[in-house]
């Protein structure tokens, strides 16, 4: 595939000059490129197919960089990144320093806000708006959101503020009726609603073109035809939800024509004040296997063109997670899963086809998740919330306040903990451990291998009785020894006890440890292992056995302030420990892209970097 | 007064006896009864007067415990504990021992769900419909929910789950127009809108009056007059935002008519699926201060009276903090101030009427504050985030994603940091320390005196590039020792060098550190204290400092895991000290209410512990 117009747009400007034709070239060929580029690479394949009509025209009609595109999310910015002068560099995406898969502010003057979580682009954009007005700055900001972002809070957060504003504003609605699997909550059965009325489409969009194509007009005019095609409006339509919360509302438009695009864009530029722009896509647009199943092609990993089929599959966590709940929830019907927005990435599908009573998925909204279950565990439920470790951020005071103030018995199933890998920065799961560390009657545990982990979940649910977390990584098992002896859900110990060194770690980690235990081993080093599977509070026997070495290094796959690197180092001061004590764990610092191998070996938290620690020490 | 029929309430089935002649003499003696408390214990005083009559009727109409009632923040929660069999002990409420000033699971069986923060009922109680529709349980789950907290997002992820249920859940809410002060943002303009509309009033209250008054004509009657009220509402009265949601909306109601409220709330009680009951009433109404001043009434007894605080001036840190932005304001057209709805509680009164274009109350919207803020440092202004410190908890996620991963420069003002006093465990500010330091990029510094946080503000807008937090207690400031130097923003030492022993604290715990060491010294026994200011990053020099002392003992107002008494633990473990190091500090739980001198003094932060400890340590 040559690309033959692709490869010539360096920047948007370059796009503006094309014809209509020409344009639905450049969009074919941008769409081949996702498939391929995420066929190698992986990453959003869905949300960029959904999106490659939109973007064109948006910078098509708009002036970026001083007109601010913030893209809710950042996982659908892949033709964006494109068109502002990155095609050449599209193929190092996700890798490591290459360009990343989100929004990144010092990757590109054409990017207003870094994305990563869900629901920030309104509040976003309304500050970069205000900030503009404050300057005299008169060009448009724009947010493009996805109808799954606005189950989330933060994004009706926006809408409140924003409806006041008097200013160029614009939210771009991109509605595929999806969040990563099918949308849901009364806001998508709204739009649903409002999605099924051509006839308003059809009169509203032909008043528009009149608007948008007499420019010279002049005011009167203008706002006569306004005011006539609010009273069209109001007989044909009555007001949406958007209108009542101060916004001009357009819509629906077809997001894969670019026509209509084009003057709905104009229509929404020409707009003064806060304007709502509701455009309908297909989420995997263009490739088959993503439009008839578009929540595996969400965020993939390396895939087969011609079949669709993933390159890899080994069993992974999350799986292991959904059987296990299912076994557990097929004898207690207290059991209920609740997820935002993520049964598939969280190993849920079976548990909501089998359970469907006691499946709650609610949107993007983290925070509602952890409340609701509260609720739920006030009458004797039994809420387990699987969620990843970086989403689970945004519920750090419901878990504290509605879960461990009240000592209800939830459980939080931490997936994605850990290193995440190409995701890059916004998705590591690398502040979970000290966020929970940090909240009162908080029971954590960590484990390391998949029997492991439905033992803890089976504690956490039948052997805790306030907020209990069981965490663990993206991916499936690494090798585990067979001499390993998984006694206790606390900790235990491998290697020689005799050691003077010891190595204490949990999580995934002790695969590692066990690699540099045995490299050390092959030079006839000693060292022991300690480890802990449950990491809060930590059982105080762990701290006694290892208070007896001369030096202990802990390895954490986590932020160091606020770690258990940190509790541990403590507890053994109070005691008394007058060795060497050492941490190795994630400075103060964010994790950039790049495979998990990668960034274990660059934070020294890999089996070699373990190995020459535990050395020379 | 003798409140001869409150007197008389054992439990609401005492209530479903009287007559409306009676009732409305018992409103008027609960009423005169907060008015008598709060002006003795403290309290929220405005809207504990605005829902009086709505208590007495949702007790009234219907049957509590069975049916549950979710409080939204929970500060309106008197006359329901009051009617909920704890009159008897009303009088200590919000006192060490007596009765929390918010709901508590453990102190009433009336009581569905714990608050303190905003916009959680909704959340919780649809958790807690669930249960019981999973349990076959009939009965009513009722979230009562002020305009304020439905600013909000949690609140919309909240009516967004809710829409889609089908049993028996409602949604009261609770319209006074205000938030603490004046309600903001495009749904309080909406509400406004549709609070106007009596004629639709009319008809529906006939509509609904036939309906409740009738309720043994049967279910075909019922669906044809349900039938013909709907098609009546869609003539006179366009569907509400709320209907769209999916509920069904009943309202506006006066929230003062005792008999309108049996009618609206006997109708919302026989409609099945979920309905959102809009009642307006007046923030504190019945007492005239707080009717024309219901902000200054909101949460009163901090400033009147007695707080038990050691030695305060009349001045307060948010005062001086407000001060403080104005000056410079004045000559940095850059500087923003964001509130979430805390404009006189953060002392932001005076700014936002000098600086009307800088100045942004976002209501009740900590996670918007922040995200917004960053939007705005985008473009160069310098965003300035006044909070107080629980209510920061809701912004983890965007502090760490939007502000320090961007490397923006956001300022957080955080108000209220450490124990606070009366307001009990959901409001103590003991979080934010281990919070922030987490989070990468991120500065904070927790100055003791006015100047001090006068200068702190001053350096962490013109001295830092990324996220700063500059934190500060409740209340005034303590005496301060004549010949204290603050030389540095980092640290600074005070008391006798050449020591043994080391006693290390920051913010407003210093002060009690200079009492413990006169009391030292009047014995003729000398210490050495450590005084930080910037307590992430620790200044290095201020560890080489300490690490020649025999003896540390390491004070901290705020939560011990993840607190800077680890950190500093593990920066001098670091640097092979092998002395002893102990941390005082709250142990992993949370504080109940009481006053702070009193808390101080159980978690061995007040000067005579500290004394007692550096003696005898």
């Amino acid at each position: 595939m040559s690309n033959e117009i692709l490869s010539t747009i360096k920047s948007p400007q370059d796009l503006k000059k094309l014809d209509e034709a020409t344009l639905t070239k450049l969009c074919e060929e941008i769409r081949t490129q996702i498939i391929d580029i995420v066929s190698v690479n992986g990453g959003h394949l869905s949300p960029n197919l959904g999106v490659v009509e939109l973007t064109v025209m948006l910078h098509y009609v708009f002036d970026c960089p001083s007109d601010s595109i913030v893209w809710d999310v950042g996982h659908q910015c892949y033709t964006h990144k494109m068109l502002t002068g990155r095609y050449d560099v599209i193929n190092t995406i996700r890798a490591e320093d290459g360009i990343s898969g989100f929004p990144k502010r010092n990757e590109s003057e054409y990017d207003a806000f870094n994305a990563g979580h869900s629901s920030t682009s309104i509040s976003a954009a309304l500050g970069i708006a205000h900030a503009k007005q404050l300057k005299g700055d008169d060009s448009h900001t724009i947010a493009v959101i996805g109808d799954g972002s606005l189950t989330g809070g933060l994004a009706y957060e926006g809408l409140n503020n924003a409806g006041r504003f008097k200013k160029n504003f614009i939210v771009i609605l991109n509605d595929n009726k999806m969040s990563i699997s099918k949308n849901v909550g009364a806001m998508a059965k709204y739009l649903t609603s409002i999605r099924v009325k051509p006839t308003y489409l059809r009169i509203k969009n032909k008043v528009e073109n009149g608007l948008t194509h007499i420019p010279l007009l002049g005011s009167p005019i203008k706002s006569l035809l306004r005011h006539s095609k609010s009273r069209v409006k109001h007989l044909v339509y009555k007001d949406t939800l958007f209108d009542q919360l101060g916004f001009r509302y357009y819509g629906p438009v077809d997001g894969h024509d670019l026509d209509a695009l084009k003057n709905a864009l104009l229509a929404s530029k020409n707009t003064k004040g806060p304007v709502l722009l509701h455009v309908v896509t297909k989420k995997g647009k263009g490739y088959q296997y993503a439009e008839s199943d578009s929540a595996s092609f969400h965020g993939i990993g390396q895939f087969d063109i011609e079949t669709g089929e993933p390159i890899s599959s080994k069993k992974d966590f999350s799986t292991v997670f959904g059987e296990g709940l299912c076994r557990i929830a097929q004898t207690d019907d207290r059991i209920c899963a609740v997820t935002a927005a993520m049964r598939t990435g969280t190993g849920l599908m079976d548990f909501s086809r089998i359970y469907k009573d006691r499946f709650f998925d609610v949107g993007i909204a983290e925070e509602h998740a952890v409340t609701f279950s509260c609720g739920l565990a006030t009458k004797g439920m039994i809420p387990v919330f699987a969620v990843y470790s970086t989403f689970l951020q945004r519920g750090y005071d419901q878990l504290l306040h509605d879960a461990a103030m009240q000592k209800l018995h939830m459980v939080v199933a931490v997936d994605r903990a850990g290193i995440v890998g190409e995701d890059g920065e916004t998705h590591q799961g690398v502040f979970d451990v000290s966020m929970l560390n940090s909240i009162p009657n908080t029971t954590i545990f960590s484990p390391c291998y998949f029997d492991e982990m439905k033992q803890s979940l089976n504690t956490a649910i039948y052997g805790c009785d306030s907020l209990v977390a069981v965490r663990y990584p993206r991916g499936g098992e690494i090798a585990r020894p067979d001499d390993l002896q998984v006694s206790s859900m606390n900790y235990n110990i491998y290697g020689d006890r005799n050691a003077n060194k010891l190595l204490i770690t949990y999580g995934r980690l002790f695969a590692n440890a066990v690699t540099a235990y045995e490299m050390l081993k092959d030079e006839e080093e000693s060292i022991c292992v300690l480890k802990l599977c449950k990491i809060k509070p930590i059982d105080k026997a762990a701290i006694e056995f290892a208070k007896d070495f001369e030096k202990i290094h802990f390895f954490e796959e986590g932020i160091l302030a606020g770690g258990i690197g940190e509790t541990f180092d403590y507890e053994l001061t109070k005691i008394g420990y007058t060795g060497v004590y050492k941490v190795t764990a994630i400075e103060d610092r964010f994790i950039q892209h790049a495979s998990v191998k990668s960034a274990l070996e660059h934070n020294k938290l890999d089996a070699q970097s373990m190995y020459e620690i535990m050395k020379n020490d």
